[in-house]
């Protein structure tokens, strides 16, 4: 399909997204389903983390009659004050999906909105595989757009693209017209927010949270007969230009319905940024070559591109620190064999024989190295070296997670999060998603 | 005040708005008051427009206890929801205050949240008068940092600023400390929103009203311990970079407390873009010279600087082109003798003899006429031709509105809005806020 230059870009997005159904996406509902196991293995895991809690707390007084669940824990809220929470726990540690091309993680703000949604109204599986895919679409056929500049610039992209994402699909779950779908995401342009400068505190939930909340509300002021400009987007004062970027027409609406975004969803191993996934997968292998010899290492020597350096060569002070250093990521995984939640904890973060070990850490440039690629070179006090170099990371593209290494996440997850849900319904419940006649059971202790 | 440049500019509004009382900022109350009539002003005239009825439809079942009026009519809605709503009819028609140096309208955002949390919390008038000067002073100053550019490049700028003061000014009703003061301002500026591609449509009334929703939400996360950066206005990837400024930081927060942004306030007497009101004012009194020679007139010429032109030398097809057109604040100030909301609604725009005077009119350039001035020169068939020259219009910083003009404003608004609120009692309230132990009786039907 191409776009139609006389018509605007919130009309060629919502007769698309009117327009598609079950049949049309029933071939992505794979990959639809391993990134909403994938969702729900992150906000299992920070499910009782004090964010969510407090914004949980902040929203009880401000709740509707309280149909849908937050994900992990007994308590509920109305739609919009659910998809706020969820969303946030879902993309708390950046442990969430990621889609390579924009560093969108697709899934929180999206499928927070239409689970709780469809919770509220009672919605079937296959209308929420079904909205989950186009809102994902949507999604990031925006980030494509705006890229890279955009993020480059200090657009949270998760946040200020999520909620396009999350209006398309909530007015996909609600069908609504071509007009009000259009007018959601022209909406949904006038509600974009959210800066990385505040990415290290907790600002940056509010920002994913009311991506969520405010798409799903965009979708419901549609339907009420609320307008937008067809041409928010793309227009000459509209969100793109205003956000900084001359938008690329042909990535934001080409081929729609021919390629699909969520195909290109990947899923983290490790809540560490996924440059240094590599380095991990390196230091993993090079620990079991190592054996009993680990306590006589003398230097390790991380090689790799210089995004690698640029995103992780400097001092670790605390958590946040951790999750984007080459030193804590090679010390944690050759002293502790992991790289899950707990490695990256305060309390391993300040491990003694972590922080020495920490410190015989030493980055270098190979910039024949490609992004993602790294080589570690371990030097013994005996003299002897040795090496590994990884160029595809576990969790890549070319190297995805695999459907059980995503349940164990889930269930990782849901150990670490301390919930009394019940997860092996859960992750059952996801892989039938389309068999289900109404997915309200999902999204509660017990089903 | 000198910015420290050791601390965030959130740090130093912080400590500002910690550190005001009712003292410091009573000099200010007899502008914040006529801000706050106005504000009803408007928001009464809106009171039952559809796009405040779908608002208030949307919004009723995601309402916690309703503690919050909503301005003009019989409804409530928790506190957040009424802030939304009621900045949507205060700013709908956009006759709402207007701060010239940037084309804020101050109100809308501020007001509305402050009165929805006092009334639910039972806060004093003082306290809201306080907060009220407080907010408008950060969300103006916020303003002038990215003016002009801010507004040209797309952003609405009442909407976009607007979160800003709304959440200064929640965090001091609330009483926050300094740290959380800065951190619900931090937090407002990941939910900083709104184009002006969207302005012809009701997508703009939805970024007016998050920014009064979502600056009392920054607030109430503060208060739940949500963080922010302190430099989340002014970092390199923080909200002015991010918008494509590089922010003034003299202008962001020099000389706090030394000038007050309330003081340079304006309140429009006619719902039409601000440039034209010299325009209006000059017809209205060539109207009172022509008396019965009006059905004589042969053309209108008005003159003005570029600003005026660029702005309304264009056709007239709907109630929104006519708020914006030389062509139609000329015709209706001299036919009809007035310049109001029915002056400017479809029926007046496609009334038979005003669309005839409308081609009548001609705009023309004098480039030595400043901003806000114009000429209007009518010629006759009889040959004669009268003129007059308006330098500073009605409502403008040289001639504001007096007390009385806004309370009767206020009336007009009453009337059209179809109220049943004790108006009286609503004025009366107004000038002794500073003296009203509990607000709450404001807000409602009848005290």
């Amino acid at each position: 399909m191409r776009q139609d230059e006389a018509q605007g870009a919130g009309t060629t997005f919502a007769d698309f997204v009117a327009g598609t159904m079950w049949a049309d996406v029933a071939a992505q509902s794979h990959e639809a389903k391993r990134s909403i196991l994938n969702f729900f293995a992150t906000a299992l895991g920070s499910a009782h983390d004090p964010a969510v809690s407090a914004a949980l707390r902040t929203l009880l007084p401000f709740s509707g009659a309280a149909t849908s669940g937050i994900i992990g824990r007994p308590e509920r809220l109305d739609a919009m004050g659910a998809a706020f929470v969820n969303a946030i726990s879902a993309n708390l540690l950046d442990f969430d999906d990621t889609h390579l091309d924009t560093i969108i993680h697709p899934a929180a703000p999206v499928a927070a909105p239409v689970l709780a949604l469809a919770q509220a109204r009672g919605f079937s599986g296959q209308a929420v595989l079904t909205a989950f895919v186009l809102g994902v679409e949507v999604e990031c056929r925006v980030g494509n757009a705006v890229s890279p500049g955009h993020y480059a610039r200090g657009w949270h992209i998760t946040s200020t693209c999520g909620v396009f994402g999350a209006a398309a699909a909530c007015a996909k779950l609600l069908g609504l017209s071509v007009d009000q779908i259009s007018n959601a995401i022209g909406i949904a342009a006038s509600q974009s927010a959210g800066i990385v400068e505040n990415l290290p505190s907790a600002a940056k939930n509010v920002s994913v949270g009311n991506a969520a909340r405010n798409g799903l509300f965009a979708a419901l002021l549609a339907a009420e007969g609320y307008s937008a400009s067809p041409r928010a987007i793309e227009g000459p004062l509209g969100w793109a230009r205003a956000m900084g970027d001359e938008p690329d027409i042909a990535r934001l609406t080409g081929g729609l319905g021919k390629t699909w975004e969520i195909a290109k969803n990947t899923y983290k191993p490790y809540p560490a940024g996924i440059v240094f996934h590599g380095v991990i997968d390196a230091c993993l292998t090079l620990r079991a070559k190592l054996g009993q010899r680990i306590d006589g290492i003398a230097s390790i020597t991380v090689q790799g591109p210089a995004l690698l350096l640029a995103r992780g060569d400097r001092p670790v002070t605390n958590e946040r620190d951790a999750r984007v250093s080459i030193h804590h990521c090679a010390a944690c995984a050759l002293l502790l064999g992991a790289a899950g939640v707990p490695e990256f904890s305060e309390a391993a973060v300040f491990q003694p024989d972590i922080v020495t070990l920490r410190q015989k850490v030493r980055a270098a440039l190979d910039d024949s190295l490609p992004d993602g690629a790294a080589r570690v070179t371990i030097q013994l006090v005996s003299g002897e070296a040795l090496s590994e170099i990884v160029m595809e990371a576990k969790g890549s593209l070319a190297d995805p997670l695999s459907d059980s290494d995503i349940e164990e996440k889930l269930r990782d997850g849901a150990r670490l999060g301390g919930t009394d849900w019940d997860i092996e319904r859960v992750i059952d419940d996801v892989w039938r998603l389309d068999t289900l006649a109404d997915v309200s059971g999902l999204m509660g202790p017990s089903g």
